[in-house]
């Protein structure tokens, strides 16, 4: 019984089917519809959305998901972010010769799941194998296609309108940095990595309110709001009070000398709310879509330096720049 | 001045910003409406294809072309083969740090031109770098989205429904060998690496009388055979006299005791024809597509057991077996 990848599972031929068959499609618990060059559709939506992301992420498996997992919350994250609900996904796999067969079929496993919870399907992919030494394990491509809520659509950002975070942050960055340097910090983080795809459908007749959703992931909370500042024209504004830290994700970071608004989530959102309609939409996200950590962190003001800056609890201000370099490399 | 590609390239952060739009964006020749996580389109097409592949080939420039044309070329082609005219490309990097930025350029400027020539955008796409020594230089991911023809609709194939190929085979193959190896071997082979979407424009009106395409890539003309009778249930009889090889292919193989009935193509289609419309195909390839070397190679007969075999010059029989595992390693 072969249990490690060998170069022939990647060269087009029996091997790599058989592989398709029952490592992939058995775990996505996908049919053999999917098995042609080209995935054929109809579909009578007229807005959709596109997308990709690549998975380099080491390790592979953590504290709260793995890369399969992460590959296709990523994907379904980018899609809410454009106010789409997922139709389908694609899945790219780079494999190192040796890698162990157990280890790609939980990660399936983890990707069929998630395709599952959120009514989805993987119709299109490819394996490739290379050499010992020329890859680091796994690499995972996913692309995804969604239908556009007809009732979204990004808008300007005006002074006074809101922002707000569905959840704690820094879970997913704080989770990779303990399993990766195997750090010996007793603690219950988990990564936040989920898929937001039901935040969608959840506040679909609010979505007219929402000015812009973004996820924040490589680079934060902090890196995210000066890219949402920088397009909108105007300052930022944080309530340091208000940002939701879980205290053991605050005391890893201490100690490692991390600023968690830099640290990646994969499973949260950050909306930009028309000014006065941020406390529907924050009771409607406790509510409704079980984000009870979700939090109003703070509005855009009328200054027009691009600036995110925070009022710290001590009443003091902090300018929060963006980083030209960030500090966790290949956390997704 | 930065010549190499540093870990903060992927970092998600300013860097990554500025990786993208100078060299990506620049040689693409894309706007920055493309720069959100997702990209979203409006379309009145009811159906749609869509497909994925990640790209290994080594090395990443060879005759005829390179990664990136490959890249585009080969997602371009899987979506003709459900008679697609593409739309969109989606376009993921991972790069081994120290890679030559210059020799980025090239890769994204090549992916540009084929874009360009075929009335195409990358619109969307994520750039990740990993360590030196986890990845051999850089892997691409592309997928592709594509409107599938009114005309065209694969169809069960009869005996007597006539194969037909659009050129000369296993040159991309051939041309991989001599570059990976340096094979002191004179020759002006090329890879047949190009796009074949226009096939589909061009050979609309005769879509209605094509039961199946497919591009014989990785495990070249024979696996795709094999694969094709399978999914037929009938044998497949093949005339040597007629697969278009070129000489130098043929001599090149010889010397390196390879079949190029099993090597790669990247530029060439298959075509199943109902019983009696070939030559008519054949002649609007020559004459409207400029596939001057496309020829009819065998038909389907009314044997059973999904066979592959030829008709040799000097009048005998050879079964061309889907071999467990191919020859070449990591060619697209």
């Amino acid at each position: 019984m072969i249990n490690k990848i060998k170069l022939y599972h990647g060269d087009g031929g029996a091997k790599t089917n058989e592989l398709i068959r029952q490592i992939f499609l058995k775990n996505y618990g996908e049919a053999e519809d999917v098995l042609s060059d080209s995935f054929v559709f109809n579909t009578h939506a007229s807005k959709l959305a596109y997308t990709t992301d690549s998975f380099v992420v080491q390790p592979l498996f953590f504290r709260g998901g793995d890369i399969g997992k992460l590959a296709i919350c990523g994907t379904l994250n980018d899609l809410a972010t454009a106010g789409a609900k997922p139709l389908y996904i694609s899945a790219g796999f780079i494999i190192e010769e040796g890698f162990d067969i157990e280890a790609l079929c939980q990660i399936a496993s983890s990707m069929g799941e998630v395709c599952k919870d959120n009514g989805i399907r993987i119709v299109t992919g490819d394996t490739k194998v290379v050499e010992k030494g020329s890859a680091d394990g796994l690499f995972i491509n996913t692309s995804g296609i969604g239908v556009v809520s007809e009732h979204y659509s990004p808008q300007d950002i005006e002074p006074g309108d809101e922002i707000i975070i569905t959840g704690t942050i820094a879970e997913h960055g704080t989770a990779i940095l303990l399993d990766r340097y195997d750090l010996a910090i007793e603690t219950n983080i988990l990564s936040d990595c989920s898929a937001l795809s039901h935040l969608i459908s959840d506040l679909e007749m609010m979505l007219p309110y929402i000015k812009r959703m973004k996820d924040p992931t490589r680079g934060g909370i902090a890196t995210v709001l000066n890219e949402i500042a920088d397009y909108a024209g105007f300052n930022v504004e944080l309530l340091e009070d208000n940002i939701p830290i879980h205290p053991q994700v605050k005391a890893v970071n201490a100690i490692l000398g991390i600023d968690p608004l830099y640290l990646a989530c994969e499973g949260r959102m950050i909306f930009v709310v028309k000014k006065g309609y941020g406390s529907k939409i924050l009771q409607l996200l406790e509510e409704l879509c079980g984000c009870r950590e979700a939090k109003m962190i703070g509005c855009f003001t009328a200054d027009r330096q691009k600036l995110v800056y925070m009022q710290t609890k001590i009443g003091g201000k902090r300018v929060l720049p963006s980083l030209e370099s960030q500090t966790v490399p290949r956390i997704c």
